[in-house]
């Protein structure tokens, strides 16, 4: 089976798929990207994905490549011709090629990048008995809640987690508070039972799991705090879990080696697990 | 002049100068750079330069991808191909090309690419009347020190300086400790005639020009403090001025729309400049 991605109006064989060395996504980290599941083709929250990308690009000053329309057709012509039922669909937009000079340069036409790879979901010992997860002190810039590809912390903080066979580093702020994971948002369960996940500002990424989750949760009768919280909250809570486009939600077991509460996944946890998948099977047809 | 870049082991027409959508450059900021500047075919201080591409290759544990003798035959070769006298040279080194996953991948070869362009030296009226800067937050992340591809803060920083017809934005933390410039170092002259210039951490880049006027200056008897100072100090200074490969020294005269000192560039600072020009001289042959 051929990989086929999309490159600014063509649609190419993977291994031929470049870009210019004067693309300032490559010189400056000048661009934004999504990454989308799908199953059974269809896109899982497609369009609260591509209402991010646009948020994004709004914030950094970069058009849209094309039109929604035309981005939509042509991730169903990308989808279809990776011949996958189910999968990963990767997008980077980057402000364009230019000489290499900071400043936006005058003239310059976006690029559109898409590329497809295979499920990333987890394994079924990580969603059935919780990850380990370490704290590593939060260094990224101040707009994270752009979802840039100026990564390089994430990827740092990402690696430490994997040589401490953790699955994720979650970030811990100079003044204790818990901003999310490397590549997730961070969730404790108050021993009241109330759901905490630190609010929508420019600390953090607005997960499309995130805001699908809290909707799932209030509409369960969880209560939920989106406030800031601390290390100290977070290693005494009742539960923990990450949540993201590829983990889904993850039982967090182990917080820097200490158990989180029983050491188990709780029921809450479990809880929004269950409603997590319905909704998955809900909308793509899918039951993982 | 045909234009000639170096791209993992061949040099190629500039057009022709691609990389891989996979590149973790392009993906994540995964990637170092320097920018060198040659008179007459030779580099300024090209030795510190390729030393500092080392250390910040170790900070993020990227192998060198080539030797450094053959580092230096590769950029000789690509200044001869590009027939300029006097230039810039871009040097960048990403960890390489896998399959997107955020941990650093276990089996990958770092991909280095060069180009060349034209002089970026500084307009006369610049050097000789000074420039104007913008204060501006300084929301990069915590690891400064490293010469990372991940500069869309400096991208943003700079890009609203030039918005208001401003040379320079200086970056500002919380706390209004001044750090350095979008792309430069900054420097003030106190009333008492010290230089002072932010200490080398990991919140400012250990600039070349920076290393060279600080010996120059020391050189000359005049007093150095390598130290955090305010934007308040930083306001009331009787000089302040940037330097950076592509600035050289350039006197700042106006911070946020106020005069520095007199308003016009200071003795220190036109002694720092004569030095500087006279070391470029020294050891390339150019007196610009």
């Amino acid at each position: 089976m051929a990989r086929i991605s999309y490159v600014n109006g063509s649609y190419v064989h993977h291994q031929e798929a470049v870009v210019d060395v004067e693309d300032r996504g490559y010189q400056f980290a000048d661009g934004i990207y999504e990454y989308i599941a799908f199953y059974n083709r269809t896109l899982l929250d497609g369009e609260l994905h591509l209402r991010r990308l646009e948020r994004s690009l709004n914030e950094l000053r970069i058009e849209m490549p094309v039109s929604m329309t035309a981005m939509m057709l042509i991730i169903r012509e990308l989808i279809v011709r990776n011949s996958r039922e189910d999968g990963g669909l990767y997008i980077q937009v980057t402000r364009g090629v230019a000489k290499r000079d900071h400043p936006f340069p005058k003239k310059i036409r976006p690029v559109l990048v898409m590329t497809v790879c295979g499920p990333k979901t987890p394994k079924p010992h990580e969603v059935k008995d919780g990850v380990a997860v370490i704290t590593t002190a939060d260094i990224r810039w101040g707009r994270c809640d752009i979802k840039s590809v100026s990564l390089l912390a994430n990827v740092l903080a990402k690696q430490k987690a994997t040589e401490q066979k953790a699955r994720e580093s979650i970030l811990v702020r100079d003044d204790r508070s818990v901003t999310e994971g490397a590549v997730s948002n961070a969730y404790i369960i108050t021993d009241k039972g109330v759901l905490v996940t630190h609010g929508l500002d420019e600390k953090v990424l607005g997960g499309i799991t995130r805001d699908v989750v809290l909707r799932l949760a209030r509409k369960a009768g969880i209560s939920v705090e989106e406030r800031s919280f601390n290390s100290v909250e977070m290693n005494s809570a009742a539960e923990a879990f990450i949540t993201s486009t590829s983990a889904n939600i993850l039982p967090v077991v182990k917080i820097d080696g200490k158990a989180v509460g029983s050491g188990k996944p709780g029921p809450v946890t479990r809880k929004l697990q269950e409603l997590y998948l319905t909704y998955i099977f809900k909308q793509t047809g899918r039951m993982l």
